[in-house]
C-alpha cells in the first residue's frame, strides 16, 4: 500500500452485501508488510462451483500451477490468498508451499486438498515459508464472517493504492442473485489476464462449466482490454465462485451457458469485471490519468486490438498524456509500429471530440487551444480511425509517469 | 540537443578523416532549433552508389518514401538532412516538400532528382516548409569541406546529448580504404531499423547491390537489436555511401558480395555499425546505464532475440536496473511473456558473473552484497540461460529514468 492514493481512486466505495455461502475472514501473517492485513481466506459451503482464467506466462507461480490443477474438479471449499510475496519461481519449494497451504486449509475446514485454490502476489523468487500463515488457516476458517468484502480487497493488496471492490444485484429467473467482485493491480499488468488477482463470487445457482464459459468469454473485453506496462505477471488468476445458495429460494439451476435466463446475469458480470478491470488501470502504478484507446476502421476486431494495444503500450505516448501534451504523432508512430494493415493516408485520430489529423496529416480546423484544455482532464479517449475496414476494439491504460519510475526503481529493497 | 550530457558518452571523440569523394556543410536553417546547426548537406562525387534500410512502419515518412524511389537506381549525388521536424504523416504537402527539396538540392548540384537521398527527424505531423531551407543548399553544396564530418554529426542530433561518430581504415584488397559513420538516436527507439538516422560513407569502390548486402545483413544483430523504449519511428534511416574514390589508388571493385576480398571490410563495418547502435542506447532519453542483455539456450536464434528483447523492452526491469536492483524475478516475468518456447524449472538467470537463479528458483550461492555492488555499474549485462535449446541472441538497451518521462512529459510544447 502505498502513503499517497490514486488521484483516480473512487470517490466512494459501494457497501457490499454478504453473498449466502461466502464466509470470509483476514489476518495479518507479516509475511513481508507490517501492521496491516496480509492474508485472506474464503470459505464457501459445499456445492460451491468454480471456475479460473490464468496468466499465459511460461514461468507460472506456484498457486497458478496448483489451481488449474484443482479445476477439473470445477468444485471450491476455500480460497487462501496472501500479499507480500508471490511464490514464483521457488521451484520444488514452492510446490511445497502450495502443498502445505492446501494440506492446513483443507484440514481447516473440513474438505479435500482438491477444492482449496491458493494465490500469492509480491515479489516474485523469495521462497514463501508457509510455516508464517498456515497456524492461521484453521482459527479463520471457525472466525470467518460474511459481511468482509472490503477488509478481502484490502488483504490482498500489493502497491495497489486503494482496494478495488465491486457487487451487483440481479435476477436469475425471477430470484434476485447477487455478485461481489474484488481484485487487485498496480504494476506488471498487460493482456494475458491483466489483473495480478481477482475474485469474484456469487450466490447464483451456476455449473462449473457455465461459469468457465462466462468467465473465458468475459475476460477479452475487460481484463484482458487492460495495460499498465505491458508487463504480464507470472501469477494472474481470476477465480469466480458460484454458491448455489440462491437456488432456496427458486433460482434457477444453469448448467447450459446458452440458458436464456442467464442474460441479466452475465450482462452484470461482465460489466462488472470491467470496471475492476478499469479500477486496476485507474490504480496503475503511478497513474494519474485514465486512457482509453480505441481504434475503428481496422481490418478485423482481432487486428483492432493488436493496433490498440500497440498505442496503449506506447511509452512515448503514455509520457505524452503524463505531459498533458495532445502529441498525436506519437499516435501516427505507435499505429505504424503495430505491424498491422494500415494505410497512412486514410488515417485519422481523435482525442476526445478533437479531431487532430484526418487523410494522412494534420485537420486544418484543429484547434491547439481546445485540444489542450481537453489533455488537462483525468480521464483521455484517444480514438484512432485506420479507415481501411470494420474492425473495432477498446483498450484502456493509464499514463506512464515519474512515480511510476520511483515505484519500481525500489520495489524489492 | 539537451543540456545535461548522458554520463554514458565517449570520454573522447575520434578525429574523424575525411572521405574521398564526400564533402559536407551544415547551417542554422532555424527550421525548430535556435542557435545551433539543423541541416546537413552532404555532396557525394559522381559515380558514388547507396544503399539502404528504413523503418518497417506502416506509417513512414515522406522522406523515406522518397529514399526507397530513389534506392533503385543505387546512385547518389547528394543527401540532404534537417532536424527538427520528421516531415512524417505531413499528406501531400510532405511530398511536395520532398519534391521541392529534391530538385533544390539537385540543382546545387548539378545532378538528377533521382540522385537526392533526405532525411528529416523531429516531431511529427507538422507540415515541413521547404522554403525555411531550400534555399541554403546552393550555398552549401559550393562551400562543402570534406572535414566537417563532426559537425554533421551534431547538425542531425534532436534529443541526443552528444554526437555519435566513429571511423575505421581497413586493407581491401592491398589498399587503405575508409569508412566513416554518424548517427542520432535517441528516443523512439527499437528494432526495425533502431536508430532514427543513421549515415556511413566508404572511399572503398563497391557496386549497390553489395552495398545493400553488407547493410542487410549487418543491422540485424546491431541496429535491428537496439531499444530504448520499443517505440519504432516513422523516420528511421541508415544510408551507405561509397564514392569508390579508392579505386585510383589501387582498391579492388568488389561487386560481388561473395568476393572474398570484402572480408576485413564487412568486419569493420559491422563493428562499426554495433558501435553505433550502441552509441545511440547510450544516449538514450534519459539513460543512465547501459543494458546489454543476453539469451543463451532458447529454442533458436529468433526465439532468443524475442526473449531476450522481451527483458530489454520491460520497464520494469528497465525501471529497476535504474534503481540499482538486482530484480532478477523480473526478468522471470519478462521470460515468462515472451510467448517463446521456455521451460521455468531449467531457467538460469545471471547479473554479471552473479548466478541468482538456476533450475527453476534462486541460486543458492546467490551474494546479495556482491550483486548489488554489481549494479552500481554504469554497464550491466543480464544472461537469462533457457536450458531448452542452442539459440542465441544478444540486445542492448538502456534503463527506464525519471528523466526519460521528463523529456518525453513535455517534448512538443
Amino acid at each position: 500500500m502505498s502513503a499517497t492514493i490514486s488521484p483516480l481512486a473512487p470517490k466512494k466505495y459501494p457497501k457490499m452485501p454478504a453473498i449466502e455461502g461466502v464466509r470470509i475472514a483476514t489476518a495479518e501473517a507479516g509475511i513481508k508488510y507490517k501492521n496491516r492485513t496480509d492474508l485472506l481466506t474464503m470459505v464457501f459451503d459445499a456445492g460451491t462451483t468454480v471456475a479460473g482464467v490464468f496468466t499465459r506466462s511460461k514461468c507460472p507461480s506456484a498457486p497458478v500451477d496448483l489451481c488449474r490443477q484443482n479445476l477439473g474438479q470445477g468444485k471450491a471449499r476455500v480460497l487462501v490468498v496472501n500479499s507480500g510475496n508471490a511464490n514464483a519461481f521457488t521451484g520444488k519449494r514452492g510446490r511445497e508451499t502450495t502443498s502445505m497451504t492446501a494440506a492446513a486449509a483443507a484440514k481447516a475446514v473440513g474438505c479435500s486438498v482438491e477444492e482449496v485454490f491458493l494465490a500469492s502476489t509480491g515479489v516474485i523468487g523469495e521462497p514463501l515459508d508457509p510455516g508464517k500463515y498456515s497456524h492461521l488457516l484453521a482459527g479463520m476458517a471457525k472466525d470467518a464472517r460474511p459481511d468482509q468484502w472490503s477488509e478481502a480487497a484490502k488483504a490482498i493488496m500489493t502497491t495497489d493504492t486503494f482496494p478495488k471492490v465491486i457487487t451487483a444485484t440481479v435476477k436469475l429467473g425471477d430470484v434476485d442473485v447477487t455478485l461481489n467482485g474484488i481484485a487487485k493491480g498496480a504494476g506488471m499488468i498487460a493482456p494475458d489476464m491483466a489483473t495480478m488477482l481477482s475474485f469474484v463470487a456469487t450466490d447464483a445457482p451456476i455449473a462449473a462449466p457455465v461459469l468457465q464459459d462466462l468467465l473465458s468469454k468475459g475476460t477479452a473485453k475487460t481484463f484482458n482490454a487492460v495495460t499498465v506496462d505491458s508487463d504480464t505477471s507470472t501469477s494472474d488468476t481470476l477465480l469466480l465462485f458460484a454458491t448455489g445458495a440462491a437456488a432456496k429460494r427458486g433460482a434457477p439451476e444453469i448448467t447450459d451457458p446458452k440458458d436464456a435466463r442467464l442474460g441479466a446475469f452475465r450482462r452484470a458480470f461482465n460489466k462488472m469485471l470491467k470496471t475492476l478491470a478499469i479500477q486496476v488501470v485507474r490504480d496503475g502504478e503511478g497513474a494519474r490519468k485514465q486512457i482509453e484507446v480505441t481504434v475503428t476502421g481496422a481490418k478485423s476486431a482481432r487486428s483492432a486490438k493488436r493496433i490498440a494495444l500497440s498505442i496503449a503500450n506506447s511509452p512515448l505516448v503514455k509520457t505524452a498524456v503524463a505531459g498533458e501534451d495532445a502529441n498525436w504523432g506519437r499516435v501516427v508512430m505507435a499505429v505504424g509500429k503495430a505491424g498491422e494493415p494500415a494505410d497512412r493516408d486514410r488515417l485519422a485520430i481523435w482525442f476526445g471530440d478533437n479531431r487532430l489529423a484526418v487523410d494522412g496529416e494534420r485537420d486544418a480546423g484543429y484547434s491547439e487551444e481546445a485540444t489542450s484544455a481537453y489533455m488537462k482532464r483525468d480521464s483521455i479517449v484517444i480514438r484512432a480511425d485506420i479507415g481501411i475496414g470494420r474492425g473495432k476494439a477498446t483498450v484502456w491504460t493509464c499514463d506512464l509517469t515519474k512515480e511510476y519510475v520511483a515505484i519500481n526503481g525500489d520495489y524489492r529493497s
